[in-house]
């Protein structure tokens, strides 16, 4: 048997699975349009300009444009009226073109999020996140429309990495609305027995060593150590914080909530940052578009 | 100090902190009634004849005559439709002396129970079930308007008990939409580290003997024993089971998920079965009414 530090956990490449995926997409995508003479079309909706908003906003398109869904896109000046918004938004709903709406956030802050976010209708609502859908998420027995596409994206690198859930014990790490609590959700759906950790956790890292699986969504740069992962156990890596790094032209590099040199002397599987979840996200967003493209024209 | 056999955990009175709630709740309903001239009103639907459903609807309305909430009683037989229930609904939903809608359950066969309660209005959904209101209470930064009755019952005796939540390592067992899943929810909201243990949880004992807090909610008959439960550990008993007892005129009593003698031995406080969480579940029925009221009169 190899030593414990010639170990080295297999890298999950979410790059590579993510790729996959959209490849899958376009093929559906050629057959909807083949069958309806009709393409998914996904509004993504950005107001102002901030840069980080801007370029996630034109990843999403881009990534639209490359398996062949629609981009409706539409750009709405930072002055723009909480009513502007919401009317657009209503526009939104009614046009037959566009299957799926993303409000890129954060808004400005003259701007109430939750109520531009709750007039999205429900059945264009990908990014899931409207309490109608995360209650059906929560519930046995009922299955909300669509999935929030980070938790969504961290359960098929699982299920894509062949990692069983069923029975196994896993940790979320964080509790936030868009990661923490949905991926919890999905895991109990998938019959794991979840544990949820957070900052008034005492001693976390006692409860993360028992965990099969760690899905880490706390937003702390590298605060999962080597020492807190249980030999084996599988690794997904939510987290992506800048960090100085005067070796960078940029000044700064990403990384994950886990420390992943040392995480990789450990762990049966991990996903790096970047290249892990990340591209995941967009994937899952272009499939929900594509799901509920499908539910509209073959209903 | 004491020998573990000598140690006796705290019993919690559930019966006399229910009691404390509807003397609370009577005096509200009595002041409601002096500044509005109005009482609430709650509706307790019952559709059928099945016996166990009418020994609970016949103690819900008299908890409400106790306290001075309208009982208004709608009973439908077994033969009603779908269609007539649902409009029995909508009719409660527009009568403004009602102030909350309590279906209870089961339904017959024939009707569809997710139908029939998705049709309660939200402001009158009393028991909490909605998909909204559950998506609601997953998320932090929303309320729901109700929180569902057994699970509310159970936080209410750990803080009237004096029990700290807070940064405490809670394990629910059972993730029923009525209660495990809900309270955890509920635990979450009030910082606990939570873990959710069911029926595919391997070794559910470990999990369980970790737990500062355990509320008991999987419908199996003394299933936790008391060399499963941490010294000090405060136990909610959510279970009800009926066993065979010979000693007894109708040839069963009722017993808890835990075991009560063991668990003495060894918790720092439970609840007993029946007269610790039971009589919770009806309080905080007429708590929800009492405050779908407030809310309708002083809006």
């Amino acid at each position: 048997m190899a030593s414990p530090s010639d170990h080295k956990a297999t890298i999950i490449d979410g790059k590579a699975v993510a790729q996959t995926i959209r490849n899958e997409i376009a093929a559906e995508v050629h057959l909807l349009s083949q069958k309806y003479g009709k393409v998914p079309g996904l509004a993504v909706v950005i107001v102002g300009n901030r840069k980080d908003s801007q370029s996630y906003v034109s990843m999403k398109r881009k990534a639209c444009a490359e398996v062949g869904i629609k981009s409706v896109d539409i750009d709405l000046p930072e002055q723009v009226s909480e009513a502007e918004v919401v009317c657009k938004v209503h526009e939104l709903n009614a046009n037959p073109d566009v299957h799926g709406i993303l409000v890129q956030l954060p808004l400005p802050k003259h701007i109430n999020e939750e109520r531009v976010l709750t007039e999205i209708s429900i059945e264009k609502d990908v990014d899931g996140f409207h309490p109608l859908n995360i209650g059906k998420l929560a519930m046995k027995g009922r299955e909300p429309l669509f999935l929030p596409c980070t938790p969504k994206g961290c359960i098929e690198l699982l299920s894509r990495s062949g990692v069983a859930i069923k029975g196994k014990k896993a940790v979320v790490v964080g509790r936030s609305n868009i990661v923490g609590l949905p991926v919890s959700l999905l895991l109990l759906k998938a019959d794991a027995t979840v544990t949820i950790v957070h900052s008034h956790s005492h001693d976390p890292e006692s409860t993360i060593r028992e965990a099969d699986i760690i899905i880490a969504a706390a937003g702390q740069a590298m605060m999962i150590k080597g020492s807190w992962i249980k030999p084996g156990a599988a690794v997904i890596d939510v987290g992506t914080n800048a960090i100085d790094d005067k070796s960078k032209k940029s000044g700064y590099r990403l990384v994950g909530d886990v420390d992943f040199h040392e995480a990789c002397k450990v762990a049966g599987c991990i996903t790096p940052v970047p290249g892990g979840v990340g591209p995941m996200t967009v994937a899952m967003l272009l499939k929900n578009t594509l799901d509920g493209a499908k539910r509209t024209l073959e209903s």
